[in-house]
C-alpha cells in the first residue's frame, strides 16, 4: 500500500507552512502527484479548572472568515517538546499555568495533504500566571462549564476539529 | 477582532489545494502575513451497520508516512452538495450505499491555515453496492464494532482528526 517518492519540488517556504509537491510511485507502479503542506506540528490543551470549567479562546480565523471558539493551541517551536509547548501556549494565550498536565492523545488534522500532527493534553490544577500573547494574536478567553462546551459542539458553535476531538475525549474519560 | 485582507498572492494552484499568501491589516492597524491553503471542502461518514459495526478505511498517507485507519471521506466535487458527496464517497470507498444519511456536524481541520471544512454524516441502513475507487487510491475496508473503534481511539490506533471527532460524536449520540 505504500507510496515511494520519486521526485520532490518545494514550491513555497513560508513562516508556518511549506508546500512541497511530490511525484510518487503507487503500489501498482503508476505515478501520481501529491501536494503536501509541511508543518512543524502543534499542541492543543483542554484546560479544566476545579469547577469543571474549560478555557475557550475566541479568535478571528481568516480561513473560516469568522470568530471561532477553540481550545488553547499553538505550533511547536524548533526543538521544543510537545508538553513544554502545551504549557507555554496555555500560559501565553490564557494566562494560566497547569499544576498537572497529561497527554490524552493526538491527531493528524488532514492526513491527505498536511503533515501537521497535534498532540492533545489535559491541563488541570490551573494557577494564575501572566498573559503573553504573540504580536499578531488577538484573542479573548472565555470560561465555560465542560457540559456547556459539549452543548456548544452539539449546536455547531464549536466547529474546530482539534477542539471537538479533545473536548469529547476529556468528556468520555470523565464519564460526562 | 477581524482582519482585513490588504493584498493577496496566489503562490500555487494545484489539483486539490491552492496556496495563497495574504497580507492582512490587524485590529491594531499593523500588518501581518497569513499563509492560507484554499481547499474545496470535504465530507466524512460514520457508516454504521445493523450490528453496530463501523466501516474503517486503511490507507497509506504520505503526510503521516504510515497506514492510517480513517472513516470514509473525500473532497467535494465542483457544485456538489455535501450530502451527495457523502453518499458518493461512501459508495466509492466501501461499496455500500446508505438507506439513511444524517448530518451530525462539521469542523474546520486547521483554521489557522486551511479553509477546509469537513461536513460530518452518519450513514445507516447500509446496502451493498459496488466498489468504485479513484485510480490513485489504494485502500482496504475493515468492519469493526463501534465500541472497538472507540478503544482504537483510546489506544492511539485511530489518529485521524475527523475520524476521532465523528466517531466520538456518534458514540455520544448513541449513549455508548
Amino acid at each position: 500500500m505504500r507510496e515511494k517518492i520519486v521526485r520532490s519540488e518545494e514550491i513555497y517556504h513560508g513562516r508556518v507552512v511549506n508546500l512541497v509537491v511530490h511525484e510518487v510511485e503507487l503500489p501498482d507502479g503508476k505515478h501520481s502527484k501529491r501536494e503536501l503542506v509541511r508543518h512543524p506540528g502543534a499542541v492543543a490543551v483542554v484546560a479544566l479548572d476545579d469547577q469543571q470549567q474549560v478555557l475557550l479562546v475566541r479568535q478571528y480565523r481568516i480561513a473560516a472568515d469568522q470568530i471561532l471558539h477553540e481550545i488553547p493551541a499553538g505550533t511547536l517551536d524548533p526543538d521544543e517538546g510537545p508538553e513544554a509547548c502545551a504549557v507555554r501556549e496555555l500560559q501565553e494565550e490564557t494566562g494560566y499555568k497547569p499544576g498537572r498536565i497529561e497527554h490524552i492523545g493526538g491527531l493528524y488534522v488532514a492526513p491527505g495533504y498536511t503533515t501537521e500532527f497535534i498532540h492533545l493534553y489535559l491541563a488541570t490544577d490551573l494557577q494564575e500566571s501572566r498573559l503573553d500573547m504573540d504580536d499578531d494574536e488577538f484573542l479573548e478567553v472565555k470560561r465555560v462549564p465542560l457540559a456547556e462546551a459539549l452543548n456548544m459542539i452539539e449546536r455547531n458553535e464549536i466547529i474546530d476539529g482539534k477542539s471537538i476531538a479533545a473536548l469529547l475525549l476529556v468528556a468520555r474519560r470523565m464519564g460526562i
